[in-house]
């Protein structure tokens, strides 16, 4: 697969958006550096005219856009989602830089779908929101004057991701094995809570943040297809023994 | 000199912009990625409250702003003046692209002055106005959709002039958590084993290759200290319900 049409991989997700301007702006932002794929969780408005307006030459990807109602159904049957965060959290992974999460996500998308989310305008993206996906990014900027509105945010990593699909070289030349999806990630991670609430290590009345950071961990590793395979089966081992 | 002091060598000069709100976005722009130098050639409005309006926390920017009645006083005592253009034109020099361009700025912006010139919103530069300037510069686009707004181009080559001054590049911004040792690594895979070998999920007869699996699971993922005792930890309350 060529690197423009790793772009069609690419769902930029708003979350929560209050400006339908911002709408308009990220669609033609998008547009610009050649993706197509907008996804809205619970704007405030949409459709709406000035989203229109300020969308320009883009009513094509504003028409496509799907509306859903919580970030997971956006992030649904995706196999690596990162999240755009101009704060450090506790917990969080190590942020990557807007080019060097470009380049990863462009790679993934030649496995599947990637989701690129922002958070809304005036707070961000929440704690829970950050936790459904694997990979924080941050954009550089003047540490004294941070604040980059949401269309010149989508802009800027739109355009490291038409130049990350655009090299030449591609940093791998081996097939890679099926990653997992964002759903059987999730089902594992239910699976993984059960059996750790059933042997008595994570007590939900004292979570201690205990599946945050397992949730952190294998956020991390990318699971593949086959390994949730074999971790369910191995919790399953684990529950059998419990009975 | 290092090279965000380099950014304050770097003039952002926009030529008869048509639009306040124009103004008051650019402003806004350079400011986020540090740069502080705006020219303006012969605004049609300026001051005015819309640019104000759209600088947001930039109106340090606009109110040092010079204005200037020809793009020749704007490029008086640069030592490197170019020209952000979409279109390829006769006669014209082979176009750098926004980052190799930015490159180059940042270099010669240690010796000295150096602008940045952005055209008309509707025009663009006039042959001449290019013709005033040594290096002509593109910004990658969707060939079907090139419709930056002065704004986002603007945005686009300021980071991109920030990234060049901040070289290099790092890819990583929070400080790492602290790594597993190898030690602690083999520690937890000898531990894992025991533990899938008493549930009945791995057979030492039957291995299936279940070790070498586990081990490239979590190799890959670079386990960090704390991860290995909750990891440890998890196991053996797995291990105890089983007595």
């Amino acid at each position: 697969m060529n690197g423009a049409f790793a772009l069609d991989r690419i769902r930029v997700v708003l979350s929560r958006p209050s400006h339908p301007g911002n709408i308009g702006a990220a669609a033609r932002a998008m547009k610009t550096m050649g993706l197509s794929q907008l996804w809205l969780v619970s704007p405030a408005s949409f459709p709406d005219p000035v989203a229109d307006a300020r969308a320009s030459g883009a009513g094509d990807v504003l028409a496509g856009a799907r509306v859903v109602e919580r970030l997971e159904d956006a992030l649904a049957g995706t196999v690596l989602a990162a999240a755009v965060t101009a704060r450090r959290r506790e917990l969080s992974l190590p942020r990557r830089s807007a080019r060097a999460a470009a380049v990863e996500m462009v790679d993934w998308g030649r496995s599947g779908e990637v989701a690129l989310v922002f958070g809304n305008e005036t707070s961000g993206l929440s704690n829970e929101e950050v936790g459904l996906c694997a990979m924080p990014v941050t954009i550089p900027t003047n540490p004294d004057f941070s604040s980059l509105n949401l269309g010149a945010a989508v802009q800027l990593l739109c355009y490291e991701m038409r130049m990350a699909a655009l090299e030449p070289a591609e940093a791998y030349d081996d097939p890679r094995p099926q990653p997992a999806t964002h759903d059987e990630v999730e089902g594992f991670l239910g699976h993984l809570e059960r059996a750790v609430t059933e042997s008595g290590f994570h007590e939900p009345d004292n979570p201690r943040r205990l599946m945050p950071r397992l949730r952190r961990l294998f956020g991390r590793v990318r699971l593949e297809k086959e390994e949730i395979g074999i971790l369910r089966g191995m919790l399953t081992s684990f529950q059998r023994k419990v009975d």
